[in-house]
């Protein structure tokens, strides 16, 4: 009947669907499902997470094409899936060991935190920072382990005109001696080999830790077994992790990783830069005496460099424009995310 | 020193790694990420896997170029497939769910059982299929809710030339009229409103069972959130699965779907299909006393034809090398699944 609109009351939900108004999904197929199931999820009324939802299923279902995906593979990876879900727990995420083994998460931090001229890079976080860290005074030692090799830290953050940045929360972690996160260990009591530090008024703060080790991965779940199966190693080199953040400023995840480490340009997670590769020196008599360190102990020495939150968030919305022209796509900027442009 | 090659042994696995033959990951950006996963990811002795995951890393990274995907959205989207595994059960796969809603069920299943001229179509299998069945001789009820309205199903099961399949394992299930599946009762103390017959030597098949109504998928875990979110409501028209198999035939996973139901053209997991949806009768006199069952009874009469696996698999290889080429890809056929056609 004309101008009669019928909509379905869905009474599990209390939603009422106006899917009446939608072409009947009947009849799918290779050639139409994508299109009809991008049609069906644009009744979200937020542009954004249309805008993903159309993206997604279009890859995923170019994918199942491209590969002419079997039942199968198909049952064997909601199999994995399923089995990266089940060994999540508070202390392990093996959804972002997933996502790092796949390079993606090295993409989402390049797309987020583009880096200014002059400013540090930023590295994968993983999964292993924790929200327990006890807040030290600088010079305080962050190790409990008598086994790893002594390492004083002394590091300073400052902008990008070269200026201190004092009150900078930092965050700071690494494994032990062993290669193993503290989390990682069942009989874990309390957070060991990380601490969170402030910048004093000259924007210093250090540190006595030790000296990292490259470690493998978690790979006696999913994760290891997909590495295995691709040839690949799990290994990451020796590295120390920091997360940088102060209000008005553009939060900053990095690590510095040794020189010369055996898997140095091999990470299983792809975070090394040239510019996070650092050498250790050694502790001299006058700094041992000045920070109560044994002298030849190592000494690892950086400089961080934060830009402000507008000074990335503008860089960031601008790489987006332009990338996004580059690939054709015909977007605007809300909140600072693509959505597509419709007038 | 030329001629050398040197390579990496990994201690934790066992595996001798030739990375060093590979090029340096180092300083990866938005814009060499995809090719250095593919690379190093290529080390995989599978040629199969080796495509499936070059075309998994495209995919994964080109959405996260075309989206700018936010840190945030990451996070979320990795909470979401945590929350899918955490949900999952022996008798609940919520990625299965997933899978279904995306339209990726669909759209697997058309690809890997294309019907011939003649034969059934397929439809999506969902979630709730089990392996306890019981095997019920011809004219048993599967059914043990007296809440249902007693529905006869008369089917046959026949080849594309008509002849009648003899010793077909049919595996049928569907709700019961609460719109649950057995495994949905927390107190499930064996299967109901499901069953395992085998086809007579006329390739006919015959049950009592309930007239199935709609029902919504489970919409209390993060997909049925994912639904609601996209104003999507979560009902499937009411139906019965069945699944075919016997050797030397292409396993028929279909399901019949009733006429008039207010889901029919809206179908959550985009199953139905004109060809499978059909009108119930009543049970006549006659049939009633044959059958033992009351008259005016609801009546399911439907006539399944099978195609051989080979007529399916030489369709899905024809079809397959048809697809690839329109998408100007240069593949040959490995164990009838594609691979890249390297020489």
């Amino acid at each position: 009947m004309a101008g009669t609109t019928t909509t379905t009351t869905n009474t599990a939900t209390g939603n009422t669907n106006p899917t009446a108004n939608l072409p009947p999904l009947l009849d799918l197929t290779i050639d139409n499902i994508t299109p009809n199931t991008i049609r069906i999820n644009s009744q979200a009324s937020d542009a954004r997470l249309k805008y993903l939802m159309a993206r997604l299923v279009t890859h995923l279902h170019d994918f199942a094409r491209e590969t002419r995906l079997s039942s199968d593979e198909w049952m064997a990876a909601l199999q994995f899936l399923i089995s990266c879900g089940k060994i999540c727990s508070d202390v392990r995420n093996e959804f972002i060991l997933l996502s790092d083994v796949l390079g993606l998460s090295l993409l989402v931090d390049n797309i987020n935190h583009p880096t200014l001229p002059g400013g540090t890079e930023g590295s994968v976080l993983g999964p292993f920072h924790t929200h327990d860290a006890p807040v030290l005074p600088n010079g305080s030692s962050m190790t409990s382990d008598p086994e790893g090799e002594p390492m004083l830290a002394l590091c300073t953050v400052k902008d990008l005109k070269g200026n201190a940045l004092p009150g900078v929360t930092i965050d700071i972690w690494e494994t032990d001696s062993s290669g193993h996160y503290d989390v990682q260990h069942a009989d874990r009591d309390a957070p060991s080999e990380r601490c969170i530090m402030r910048s004093d008024d000259e924007g210093r703060f250090w540190f006595k830790g030790i000296k990292p080790v490259s470690y493998p991965i978690p790979h006696d779940g999913p994760v290891g077994k997909l590495l295995e199966r691709l040839n690949r190693h799990p290994w990451r080199p020796a590295h120390v992790h920091f997360k940088f953040e102060k209000d008005g400023w553009d939060p900053l995840v990095t690590a510095l990783y040794l020189k010369g480490d055996p898997y140095e340009s091999s990470d299983a997670v792809f975070g090394v830069k040239k510019s996070l590769v650092v050498e250790l020196g050694k502790v001299d008599k006058a700094t041992a005496e000045a920070y109560g360190v044994k002298e030849g102990s190592w000494l690892l020495k950086h400089d961080f460099v934060l830009s402000t939150q507008k000074e990335t968030e503008e860089l960031r919305d601008r790489l987006a424009v332009q990338e996004l022209e580059k690939l054709g796509l015909n977007m605007k900027l809300v909140d600072h995310l693509p959505v597509p442009e419709l007038d």
